[in-house]
């Protein structure tokens, strides 16, 4: 029974090993045991473990230090692939991708009735069994669905827009579904997972991934690890009041912040003003909130004034955010982050009026770098995290 | 180099060892195996050095399984004792205790001049050295302060009332000052810890403590360790919002939730009204609210109405660490916790009507059953905390 810790300490050893060549690509031995402080020793014994599992390779000579040559060793974030599942509200979206986030193949996209739930889920059954069946080098599948997320009983939580999912548990429905692990996850904090590993400005262990599309979510990552609370729905800045005697919300809370700044919110105010964006109200959340962006992109000054509104009140988030988490970096994605620098300036501009100036500096605010109609690569991203974390899940390792 | 990472593992061990022997008295090797599923072979090793060290004891036999008898082992918890040091605006509290928070000696209490810091440092420093001369059983000094405080550079943040406590670095003047180690902490992380060790009800690794005194702050624990942010400064619910359109707070936002229900604030609310407690001017902050809350008790309607409302104000933070945290126990602590039931009962109503009801049900509520006016046990728990997670600061272990 020390063999769960002895082997707990091994299998922690592997993914430290694989996170390093993953960030770092080719690399001797010698660096990886300087880098993770363990014994050339040990480095030996496992690479030559993940060599003969084939999760590594061995590359040709690489320089080493005072001239001496060594190989070199590397993940081929190619070689394997992995499935992101991504369900928003009124649509499922389905891509392979490569260790690295790229995307392999076209999107597959369901929309969803509903009223019929169940044939959404039957759907993404048949379209994952039929990218399985296609590319044998897929080796996990991710799903990322919207909070609040009950991540530990695999349930949404209430809120009224999205009753019919409650009855839907996606544990249940997917974990044991498929030739290769399923893993779910909130979808913002997929999103905090795929800025980790797909942006070499957020390989950083204490980063906010800020959410602003249909919903309002936040992930964040402390010491490397995604923060989840008891039932695993902490983080659900959405919900948190930013005026209490404000109006009431779907959750029961009152002047949330996602129903001040949501892309839903936005498309609403734009069908209400009547005038910006003038045939708003047949469009979709997303095409209504980029007319927005370029109508104030292109002068318009009363759509300038709007994104400058809803800045202020993101803003009003990132201060909640601040004083909760003290996160090294903000990032802020989805929809509403497509409004760019004019969105960051206001955001930056609340900030630094409202949080300690100690605390302000030390924290980078941006705007998220990675392809803004890929929401579907967070979902990839919770399946490769898993699969640096937990190797021998995916492998034989002796 | 290799040796690192198997001696953390050692000390993890022996940390774990010990943390259940605290947590659950006398125990033989064989449940202590079955419980932290460690071989036997592993317990005897890893037991055997810290029984050679004078850390743990062998107690006679103990009723073993199926009749057989085996030997109790034990952390005396009367033998080791800490200091624990507690920095409020106004004073300073210094107590020694035993590691189940049991006060051993007077506290030694130093009122603080805001414009003579130094000299209630030095004061510091000479009550510590004459409670280390006088008792060789202390083996570490804990340290809480008031927050925002930098804790990875040992700072408190610019805060105005607390302006003249910036220029002290509370690592640089204590760290090595004494023959023990110290550790500093935020008070009301600090205070987290002393109900995970103090209260049996909250041995959770999913905890918040929530700290209503002359400040407002938070500490959380999320799988047992607590949530801390890139400089030390997270979990800051006292100046997170709770209406971001109200009044500035000196830390720089709006409409923080510690300008609203904080003991300062609520002896201020007490000498403009001049009726619920009318000699509340001449009164130290504390003894202004136990008067409020002696009122109430006694059936004074303006009391209980004036009860009633900061319960309300207490319950939108419980709702917004509901949302941000996700704890499976929430514990009111400190000076405002002292109006009791009542106060309990309008934020247990706050959060039903505001918190998801699948979150809320989850979620106990409860009033801290520490003596409040203890609130240096909290120092003590950063203490005990540190010994119990790394053992081999404090003793000789081959």
């Amino acid at each position: 029974m020390a063999e769960p810790t002895q082997a707990t300490l091994s299998e922690h050893n592997r993914s430290r090993i694989l996170s390093h060549l993953y960030h770092h690509g080719v690399e001797s031995r010698a660096s990886i045991a300087k880098a993770l402080e363990l014994t050339p020793a040990a480095i030996t014994k496992i690479t030559a473990k993940l060599l003969e599992a084939g999760v590594i390779d061995e590359t040709g000579d690489i320089g080493g230090s005072r001239n001496r040559r060594s190989i070199g060793l590397t993940l081929d974030k190619s070689r394997f692939h992995v499935v992101g599942v991504k369900f928003a509200r009124s649509l499922v979206e389905i891509g392979v991708f490569d260790l690295a986030g790229k995307q392999l193949a076209d999107r597959e996209i369901t929309a969803i009735d509903p009223e019929d739930i169940p044939s959404a889920i039957a759907d993404v059954h048949r379209i994952v069994e039929s990218l399985l069946a296609a590319d044998d080098g897929i080796v996990a599948i991710g799903m990322a669905v919207p909070g609040p997320y009950l991540r530990n009983i695999g349930r949404t939580a209430v809120v009224s827009s999205m009753e019919e999912w409650r009855k839907v548990n996606f544990l249940d429905e997917f974990s044991d579904a498929f030739s290769v692990p399923v893993f779910v996850e909130h979808d913002a904090r997929a999103g905090a997972l795929a800025q980790h590993l797909f942006d070499p400005d957020c390989d950083t262990g204490s980063l906010a991934y800020y959410l602003i599309g249909e919903g309002v979510g936040l992930g964040v990552l402390e010491n490397g690890r995604t923060i989840n609370g008891s039932q695993g729905a902490a983080t659900e800045i959405g919900h948190i009041s930013i005026d209490a005697n404000g109006e009431r919300c779907e959750c029961g809370n009152y002047g949330c912040l996602e129903s001040m700044c949501s892309a839903v919110t936005i498309h609403r105010m734009l069908v209400e003003d009547g005038r910006i964006v003038p045939d708003a109200a047949s469009m979709t959340h997303r095409d209504a909130c980029n007319a927005l962006f370029a109508a104030a992109a292109s002068g318009n000054a009363d759509a300038r004034g709007l994104v400058e509104k809803i800045g202020t009140i993101v803003g009003y988030g990132a201060v909640t955010i601040f004083n909760a988490f003290n996160p090294e970096r903000i990032v802020l994605g989805d929809i509403v982050a497509g409004a760019g620098q004019p969105l960051l300036d206001a955001v930056q501009r609340v900030v630094d009026e409202r949080v300690i100036p100690e605390l302000a500096e030390h924290t980078t605010i941006s705007l998220s770098r990675l392809p803004a109609d890929a929401a579907v690569t967070g979902a990839a991203a919770v399946a490769i995290t898993q699969f640096l974390a937990n190797p021998s899940m995916f492998f034989e390792i002796a």
